[in-house]
């Protein structure tokens, strides 16, 4: 047999068992959460149509999306037959690609399926998508996003309560300082027209008082005289920018002092007043939000409020972010449906609660191994397991009878906290002699008396 | 904004809600049994290289692999800008491909991480696969698979507990006129040698005798006739091959025929004798399974026990398929390991669910609708129904004051089960009317009212 030394494509990762388990923690926490605030699952393909991906992602995006070698043995058969061979259209070669985020599919799915979808449509949406990024620490080609929206409803609780399911989310997995940031697009735009700067400078603008936390305040103010704005502008926006306090004496703030200059600044303020009324009623705590007027996000789909959560140590970015996007979902549909929502980081979630050990000890491996002790035993030592499976423990019961040591050790390498081992004196009476791999401890038990144990011990029953 | 019109690649879906929650029922089965037996999970990339997956599935699988088309702005801008280009490399465009099953990923895996595996090796994977196979009705181009495997160990308690495994889940999803057939591949190939069938002549018996289900005795004896076979092998053969019984008088009667003919025959009647007492002692029912001298089994790579599970009704073939495979995994690391498992036919188990109305009516979809009365008791309803969820409910609460009719409709479209109503006055008393969409049954209560309530009603309590 010829031996293929294999390898992974770049960017690309196995996750063996023991991070599959973290990583399955960390997604039924999350499922569950959106599924207890109203949220259902959607799957669209792994691969969609070239066309409807295409002009979505900016020329940049555009570069990292895979694209699906065309089918057909035609193709194939040139390809594999003719030592050389000419192509004049990029059609002639692909015509799918993988998907590269889950707005996308969610914006088709809504124009394929809008008879067959009530509104609003709460869905969350938890699946890989693929990049061809150069890969890096923490960046990778395939990796899994995991998405909430609620399309049809300008409605500011939709707002509150993406938020509130990023706090509720985050709070459920250990995460303790962390803090989620508002601000609202309606409210930079309309500060931008107060301090009289034009629509056209408005992208350069947002993009240095993006990089606050980078290049500091020195930094966006250099950004912005590059930018052509004048001292005065600069004074005024800065100044504003700055303005810190609890969520209500900010917005009242901004209100008393731009409230008569712009429309479009007063429905921000006010958006943010409803959205953080409700999610105070919805039980966020008031320490755990602040409106942060740097905040911009990047992307330039969004139209009203803008939120991320960010931790303090480690310093890496945000866990999470989202926002209100009211032209984009219709872009298939040719008209504008309201929608809001917000993404989490899962990728990055999982990384920090590593560094961070907020993964509990206990996860869904075996808890407790059945030794093959002799060919006589073994139908008791199968029984044995059977019964502590219909209590729902997870069980495996060791294949080849060998030394005891070996199967011992087995469990160690495992990390299975019990080991059960039936010899003939205990299948005569229906027990098995138990070990506590941790303390050492060991019981004589029938199935009841081991289920009981491990109650005591760990918490641990039908689950 | 250009309205592009959306489609889906052919063979591809899109999985809405109440799919999902189906879908999430039967995966959330397996998954939970797996690992009760002590499987772990696994994950492996969507994109292998090339390279790996080449070669291992046969010309007409190798056809039907999808191929991704290289990255790197070179080939794309060759692509793009120029009006032709010359190709004389099939790897110049593609050196990646999707994964098209879990069996070789699974060997990669086992190669690339034998130090950091503990051997026997069990591990389930639930992932898509692509081929690009001419789409029909159940059959898709991306569908997922859904594997359980054991690399490591001759022992045959490994094959009985994956039929075991089969036996459980089916019997957990509700599945009832099911039945396991057996099989061995020495079995099969010592009847040929005792048949003095030339090994050249195997695939093409092996081939025929498969059929049986298909084109009955008659054709199986007609496709022998035409692969040379004398009328005194063919008599033999298939007379062999119509043994019915229970297994043990099966097994007894191929020892008396043929057990000092064919060593290789009696290795394989010792293996189904083990792993027959096995499935007894873990608990399968005697009249659950049956020994099957026709059932061949595609795929080349079985060396031992081979087992299948069909149903009766609706007659659609098997659900789930699998053997021991000594011989295959060691593909890339060079020497052979010991295999078996089973694979679940996901897809088709759903679909054939759906066909037999095995789905529970709960799905994990919303259970409490709580309406948006009026703006002053927002915080009131907000409260009432993180109430509700604290206590493990599946909550929405209604974005938009309007109609309460308007309301319901969205309860009712969307098969929510309840929806409590909180006005002025139930606001000031901490109560909601809480109304049962089914029977139109209205009661008062408070928080745990609505839940004790809801637990007489459904069993649906803190999940």
């Amino acid at each position: 047999m010829g031996v293929i030394k294999p390898s992974l494509p770049k960017g690309t990762r196995d996750f063996l068992p023991e991070q599959m388990f973290r990583r399955q923690f960390v997604l039924e926490t999350v499922r569950e959460t959106f599924e207890r605030y109203g949220y259902a699952p959607l799957e669209t393909p792994s691969i969609e149509k070239l066309s409807v991906l295409s002009g979505k992602y900016g020329d940049e995006g555009e570069n990292l999306i895979f694209k699906v070698l065309r089918r057909g043995t035609g193709l194939e058969k040139l390809l594999r037959d003719e030592s050389e061979f000419v192509v004049n259209d990029f059609g002639q070669l692909v015509d799918e690609a993988l998907r590269y985020d889950l707005t996308v599919p969610l914006s088709r799915v809504i124009a394929m399926h809008q008879n067959e979808l009530t509104f609003p449509f709460k869905r969350y949406q938890i699946q890989p998508v693929w990049r061809a990024d150069r890969p890096q620490r923490g960046r990778y080609r395939e990796f899994y996003q995991c998405d909430i929206d609620t399309v049809g409803t300008p409605s500011m609780l939709a707002d509150a309560e993406a938020a509130s399911i990023v706090f509720e989310v985050l709070s459920t997995l250990g995460f303790q300082n962390f803090k989620l940031k508002l601000n609202n697009r309606k409210l930079l735009n309309g500060l931008l027209n107060a301090c009289e700067i034009a629509g056209s400078q408005a992208t350069s603008v947002f993009i240095a008082i993006d990089k606050m936390d980078k290049i500091g305040l020195d930094g966006v103010r250099n950004e912005l005289k590059a930018s052509e704005l004048s001292s005065t502008q600069i004074q005024t926006l800065l100044g504003t920018l700055e303005i810190e306090g609890d969520p209500e004496s900010v917005l009242v703030k901004l209100t008393d002092d731009f409230g008569d200059r712009d429309p479009q600044l007063l429905t921000g303020v006010q958006e943010l007043q409803e959205m953080t009324a409700c999610m105070l009623e919805l039980g966020v705590p008031i320490d755990a939000f602040s409106i942060d007027l740097h905040l911009v996000r990047g992307l330039g789909y969004y139209t009203g409020p803008i939120h991320e959560s960010v931790i303090t140590e480690p310093n890496i970015g945000s866990l999470t972010g989202g926002g209100r996007y009211d032209r984009l979902i219709g872009m298939f549909l040719g008209r504008d449906i309201p929608a809001c929502g917000t993404a989490f980081g899962i990728e990055r979630i999982i990384d920090v609660m590593s560094q961070l050990d907020l993964f509990p000890k206990q996860t869904n491996g075996t808890q407790v191994l059945v030794t093959a002790f002799e060919p006589s035993t073994r139908a008791a030592s199968l029984s044995f397991a059977g019964e502590l499976r219909k209590a729902g423990l997870r069980v495996e019961t060791y294949f080849e009878v060998c030394k005891l040591k070996k199967q011992f050790t087995y469990a160690h390498k495992k990390h299975i906290p019990f080991v059960a081992t039936i010899g003939p004196d205990e299948a005569s009476r229906g027990v098995a002699s138990f070990k506590d791999m941790e303390t050492g401890e060991q019981i004589v038990a029938d199935p009841m008396g081991v289920v009981q144990r491990m109650v005591e011990k760990q918490g641990v029953g039908s689950s």
